[in-house]
């Protein structure tokens, strides 16, 4: 056959072999560019890293020190399937927090919330199914929904998040027009990577919309610990238990390197998704388990996270402050907690085409294309605030402003095709999310 | 309506929204059992946990605590998806004491060896898919298996692991009935549950089928360094690069509450195991990775095989003598390595149906059943000697000849339907891989 072959049939023996799911898993190119981008002498503002020299270092080392040396043989050994009970004990203790109320028997402990949304995902989607997702979205969950091959379908947010006239209409037309709407992702706290917040009323009506459509909601929430002012909106499922699937985790609160988060789901759902992750990884890491439990045993981690929040809301001060001085011709959100700030650049510009050319100036960013399923996003970018320090923000921003300004200039003298048709993020990398 | 309802349907609000695959996720009846069996008068023949106590726990707590204090910030921290470049270097050398030639960019970590199993499975297999596997088989294999709807085609063994002209002449019969083949799954060494082996010839004859007809090998091997003599057969992995995925684990030969395993895959297959862990789970635990590949570094880790060994061997022999004193009217398969017999009962008892009078009689097992995807298999057990001393498994293998000896009285009298239809076990508990 002449013409395009489809890549790597000639290098690949077992190509023929392949499901269906995995001719959508596609190599991100934008790799490349984040390789460049792990160089010290870039400013990353693209990473969703949590700033970990705010951590206890030589108090994590000696609990998990003595965890392995009184209780290696428990410690080191498979555990069980739902999560070691202890810890689900502590989580419930952690979610009360933000108002909700949960029994430990409720929680099942995830290898990162990563794996949760992928259990969830694959007890609810067959091919062609509808999941609902706030535009933009998660790139994490974008790529987890993608590899079900379901359709997700992206809802309108304002400056309060996901707008829930958007939301009634969204289903309304899937509905009439015969789509399986299996359920709303949501991260209705300092949205990833949208930065904004649904208010409690919101809440409200966003829940009444989904009970009365009967639509499940899955309510993603790294980052409701970290307001920067230490306030806390109630969570979804703290309003809702029969209606809600929730996702925690420790990588943004404590560390991701332990890879544990956690799903709480009504009943009949929990069993699913401990069966699904027992098929999957047999049990979650008793190691990690049981080291965060004896640091939350041993540490003051109400503490631990509120220094977390002050780091963060110090650099999303320089952020903000640096986007006002040097980018006076884009919009961004203001966030109230969390990582990110979510930047509108003029009409023409394609934040995708630009990337290589911020990478070649020394700060890297997320294009918003990769908060989408369908391609949109080339006029957004993602800026996170959460791993560089507050002067090294302010230098980024600086070297993004020199960027931009010659893109504007470009786009002016040669139209908005000038700076090229930019690149596809179709899967996370890691040090993305 | 009346008559039977689907289990679940009035409790569970979510129940028509499941995908396919998900109603193929059942809960095994025997959990209760391995609940009262996980008790500590209870002596459990059932179990694949290794024996713990023989690590040198100080060691490692303190290997692990310099690690967290000197390098917590990128030991806590995400990771890439393929796995950490040292550990990865590391399991090149682990796998070179199996004859396994191969490059760290070969190899994909992941969450225990099952994860990998999953991933392979994820990225291969569409609904009605056939999967070629060991009769018996592994039973979270199967699992796994299972949850992607694959069809499962039992080959049968002899006391040299799969038999080549059963191989050939199921590939024969499945490709004339026009089913798609995807990949032979075997467990060439210290098998589990069968506890053979194949030699290197007839791994040779099983590579040559499988590469004449097209047919992908993986390869799973947790237990390879576990020859109760020290000797090495060489994997198949080190005989055909190209043809075959191979799986390793940390699990037996070190500790499983890492949930560190990996898969060495051809380039093409390689890339799309990532891409599809990444949608999985991001990456894995940086955590276990680190840990591990500083215990690599820093201890005797072969030293620390071999004790493994020398524990192993000491209870096989007191699980062979036992079984000969004490269940003469049974055969078994004589392991040189690993976990597990595999028992036969005289014709008429069913282990299933016995399991329970058995736990009453404070001993377990693992009926036959649970290695089969089609219900085969009541006429046998898993016996494993990995975890209770030598003197708990004579007693345990004392306690089973009492239970089984009543249930042979029971049959000769009522016939063989007198002990019961049995209960299916279809989702492994993680305590009993």
């Amino acid at each position: 056959m002449s013409g395009k072959s489809a890549p790597g049939t000639r290098l690949d023996r077992w190509f023929g072999a392949y499901a269906a799911r995995t001719h959508g898993l596609k190599s991100s190119e934008t790799r490349a560019l984040f390789a460049v981008a792990s160089r010290p002498e870039v400013v990353s503002l693209a990473g969703g890293m949590p700033f970990l020299d705010a951590l206890p270092m030589e108090i994590i080392a000696k609990v998990t020190a003595d965890l392995i040396a009184t209780e290696g043989a428990v410690a080191l050994q498979y555990g069980n399937g739902q999560g070691h009970p202890v810890l689900r004990g502590h989580i419930t203790e952690v979610m009360a927090e933000e108002a909700i109320q949960a029994h430990p028997d409720d929680v099942v402990v995830t290898t990162g919330s990563q794996q949760a949304l992928d259990l969830v995902t694959r007890i609810f989607i067959d091919p062609g199914d509808v999941i609902l997702a706030e535009s933009p979205s998660y790139v994490g969950a974008l790529s987890v929904f993608k590899s079900y091959e379901a359709w997700v379908e992206h809802v309108p947010m304002d400056d309060d998040g996901l707008v829930p006239q958007a939301l009634q209409d969204a289903i309304s037309r899937l509905k009439a027009e015969g789509r399986r709407i299996k359920f709303l992702y949501t991260i209705p706290t300092f949205h990833n990577p949208a930065g904004v917040t649904m208010p409690v009323d919101r809440r409200a009506e966003v829940l009444d919309i989904c009970h009365r459509e009967k639509i499940l909601v899955v309510e993603d929430n790294p980052y409701g610990m970290l307001a920067f002012d230490g306030s806390i909106t109630p969570a979804m499922r703290s309003m809702d238990e029969e209606g809600v699937v929730y996702l925690g985790s420790f990588s943004k609160t404590l560390a991701p390197g332990y890879r544990t988060g956690w799903a709480v789901a009504p009943h009949a759902v929990r069993e699913k998704l401990v069966l699904a992750s027992e098929a999957s990884i047999l049990c979650p890491s008793h190691a990690s388990q049981l080291s965060i439990a004896a640091y939350l045993e041993t540490c003051d981690w109400r503490g631990q996270i509120a220094d977390y929040r002050d780091v963060y809301r110090i650099r999303c001060e320089a952020m903000l402050e640096s986007l006002e001085e040097y980018l006076p011709q884009c919009r961004w959100t203001v966030p109230k907690g969390g990582f990110y700030t979510w930047v509108t650049v003029p009409e023409g510009i394609n934040t995708n085409a630009m990337l290589p050319r911020a990478t070649t100036a020394l700060v890297a960013y997320v294009s918003g294309t990769a908060f989408y399923a369908d391609g949109q996003g080339s006029r957004h970018m993602r800026l996170s605030f959460c791993y560089p320090t507050p002067e090294r923000i302010r230098e980024g921003v600086r070297r993004l402003a020199g960027v931009l300004d010659k893109e504007i200039d470009l786009v002016a003298m040669f139209g908005p095709h000038a700076t090229g048709p930019g690149r596809d993020v179709h899967f996370p990398a890691p040090d993305i999310v």
